[in-house]
């Protein structure tokens, strides 16, 4: 199976679809490649328009919550990533996702969050989906998005 | 017109020179260059031995001061590159920009505050600007700083 | 003297040993190469089962504390470099580090935390550990980890 068949499996589970135009706001750009590395910017869960899991860890919003923000982040990364290569079979490796959880002073399963990502990550791409990771508790995030996550990629 | 000569008139309008030292505390280095990739330290608004601003944005700082603030820390990170290379019109690229923002709980507009130092890069850099981003808030920052910006750009 | 006996010392005078299998939780690995860059998951200061140092810097940890726990990170980022490479003679050069804090709202001093992990790069690899850095204060970290570093680096 493919990876881009996978993807399209994996969004069909959270009922998303990212066929549309990706969103970005601001003054740069989704995706920069140079040679065979690909940056990614930092996704926050939006789906169209609206940021579809808001607030702070461990107090309006549960781990679980949580961890469905990280994966709407990674899939809309990963479309990014298929929309620039024409097909996901493409990706050699991802080398580095950082994902920032907007949270409590008490919350520190930041890693449990990004887990979610992480396993995203591992479904997609098999063994080039296995990569670095840094997961980082903040204080606040763009439009009140409970995580953000960037990556770092490698195509042929 | 040259890319340097876009950052000289940056700086002016900004009313801030860099052509003296960049004071860089710690031990480490402002710039690391690995082949065509270089790598530029975490910059907060200083000009001189001062951090011009700092405080939480949202609280004490406004909007447009904190935008300043990033404004500051890319001129900082343009400096950087125009001494290493020579000229900055060697710039091939800006591959990627992370930006801290020290924020109150509530304060949401972290790509605003971004934006103005996207804006800069384009300004200098034109299409070699166009760069991925990632937004944070976060609790604090050295020395109080509102923002603190780090780079990675390609150049020839 | 080469870099291997230097972590060696480093170890010793920290009364820590890396040379069992260093724990990483979660669905990632703890380092990828790619070409000669490699890329080092986010560490905390965890020694075997237990992270050694935990707790807010500025309120129930000082900044010695601190430095503690980046000295700790950056060991054990370093031993998995050795791990990999075989000996730590083969890096060329520490790209990047950032070193997330976990502070009070009052906490500046996130660069002296940094300096005690960027000393030890200094002291293991010389000149090749001049590295470029970003220094954070975060709200949490993982385990409620006091710090979390990650790293770039390049070898033969």
């Amino acid at each position: 199976m493919s990876c881009d068949v996978r993807f399209k499996q994996a969004c069909e589970e959270l009922g998303h679809d990212f066929d549309g135009e990706i969103k970005i706001g601001g003054n740069y750009v989704p995706l920069v490649r140079h040679e065979d590395q690909i940056y990614i910017s930092g996704q926050v869960p939006r789906v169209g328009d609206t940021v579809v899991v808001t607030g702070r860890a461990g107090a309006d919003v549960t781990l679980e919550q949580a961890q469905l923000g990280a994966k709407i982040s990674a899939l809309r990364a990963i479309a990014l990533l298929q929309r620039s290569l024409g097909s996901l079979d493409k990706v050699r490796r991802v080398l580095r996702m950082t994902l920032f959880v907007q949270c409590t002073d008490r919350f520190t399963q930041q890693s449990e969050v990004a887990d979610a990502a992480s396993e995203l990550l591992f479904f997609v791409f098999g063994e080039a989906g296995a990569h670095t990771r840094s997961s980082v508790g903040v204080y606040q995030l763009p439009k009140n998005a409970t995580v953000e996550m960037d990556l770092i990629a490698v195509a042929e």
